[in-house]
């Protein structure tokens, strides 16, 4: 029920917190752990603290970089703690749960993505994902241990299991959502056509290019969908040449 | 709201484990940390792994026995794996904080307590618990860490307690999204761009137009979003006139 998720984290320092995490996945019937460019492992200590979930650590999918871990993707969420300037989608680890544990969302693939210890993920990281996945906590003291901040959206996961395995759904709709490469590949051709058609100037790109990101990766847009929207950039790339 | 809680641990070998319980708990709102009979403390890996929460550990209050941890509480819960042998009275983490989260049971003191790393509580220390505490996890693999099992059920008290901020997508920035009106002349825009460019033909626009708005309907634009889409529209149409 829960196979089609999977935990990245990015960058970790301390390869306990490797370990500890995936304990924690373990324990709420998780497997899928990805680790991009971690600072140290394999590790004596990520071993000890996984603490009988070394069979984790021994599956561990290992990537250069967090577009790598989320390619075969369909949807991405970002943990990340609130109070952020830039207003962004955003799901509670519980509206996370009850959102994408279902028999529909389980034909996608899922990441959760876990940034560093100290300073969690960065802005173009966050670019990528389309939802933030946040923690409710105390707003004074927001920053959980990494092992503890998996601890609790996997258990979320692993309620909503429990909950919905009784309720059998038949899906009618094959829906497939367009995955994180797929996507990559749109925001490249719609880049492209914006600098063709003169909308964007190179050296401003960045800004713009982030908004528009922030609004494309908020619709969980389906491939036929994808189509349409590079067959209009096509078409805008092509009269532009006439 | 959630001061009338105390969390007792039984003979804990790992201090770092005790840090890691004081963080989880000050992440979550809570700050009475009891600890009966503790192998190592005070010590470096506790204050270390405790990260900024130190003062739970400065308040601490040490026991020597259970009985005297919960001398003041009311309510005993005790954290325990599923056992069907034995019938007690047992609370999920959820359960407890939706029956002991409330004005009327703050004016009991609740304990809950959390056994020994390996071996959890004995027999005599759950006689004395009116509830047996229980995390759902992997029945196969059911041992959560100390400090995540603590920060699970202090995160189900928290969002209980209705502390939590509610996960709008940000009244703080006063984001005004588009209403219908500013949606409607989007559309009539855009239908008009896509035929400048030739990707509608005036016989196929309707279910083109209907899938385009199947998909814009959904993001719910704010109306800064809205103006760099419109403005992309209008460089499209500009360039095409060129």
């Amino acid at each position: 029920m829960l196979s089609h998720f999977k935990i990245v984290l990015v960058e970790t320092s301390h390869p306990g917190n490797i370990g500890g995490v995936a304990r924690a996945m373990k324990n709420m019937g998780m497997s899928n752990l990805c680790l991009v460019n971690p600072k140290i492992f394999p590790s004596a200590d990520a071993t000890s603290r996984a603490s009988g979930a070394s069979d984790l650590l021994n599956s561990v999918e290992i990537c250069p970089s967090l577009q790598n871990a989320i390619a075969d993707c369909q949807l991405v969420l970002g943990a990340s703690a609130r109070d952020r300037t830039i207003s962004w989608p955003e799901l509670t680890a519980r509206e996370c749960a009850e959102k994408f544990v279902t028999a529909e969302q389980s034909k996608n693939k899922i990441a959760l993505v876990f940034g560093r210890e100290n300073s969690g993920l960065k802005n173009h990281e966050l670019d990528i994902c389309h939802y933030l996945l946040h923690i409710p906590c105390n707003p004074k003291f927001s920053s959980l241990n990494l092992a503890t901040a998996v601890q609790v959206v996997c258990y979320e996961l692993f309620v909503a299991s429990g909950q919905k395995a009784e309720s059998t759904i038949g899906d009618k709709n094959e829906i497939v959502l367009a995955n994180a490469q797929q996507m990559e590949l749109f925001y490249q051709h719609m880049q492209q056509t914006l600098l063709d058609i003169d909308f964007l100037h190179p050296e401003k790109s960045v800004s713009i290019m982030r908004r528009l990101r922030r609004i494309y990766n908020r619709i969980s847009l389906d491939t036929k969908e994808l189509d349409i929207l590079r067959g209009i950039l096509r078409f805008s790339q092509n009269h532009n040449n006439k």
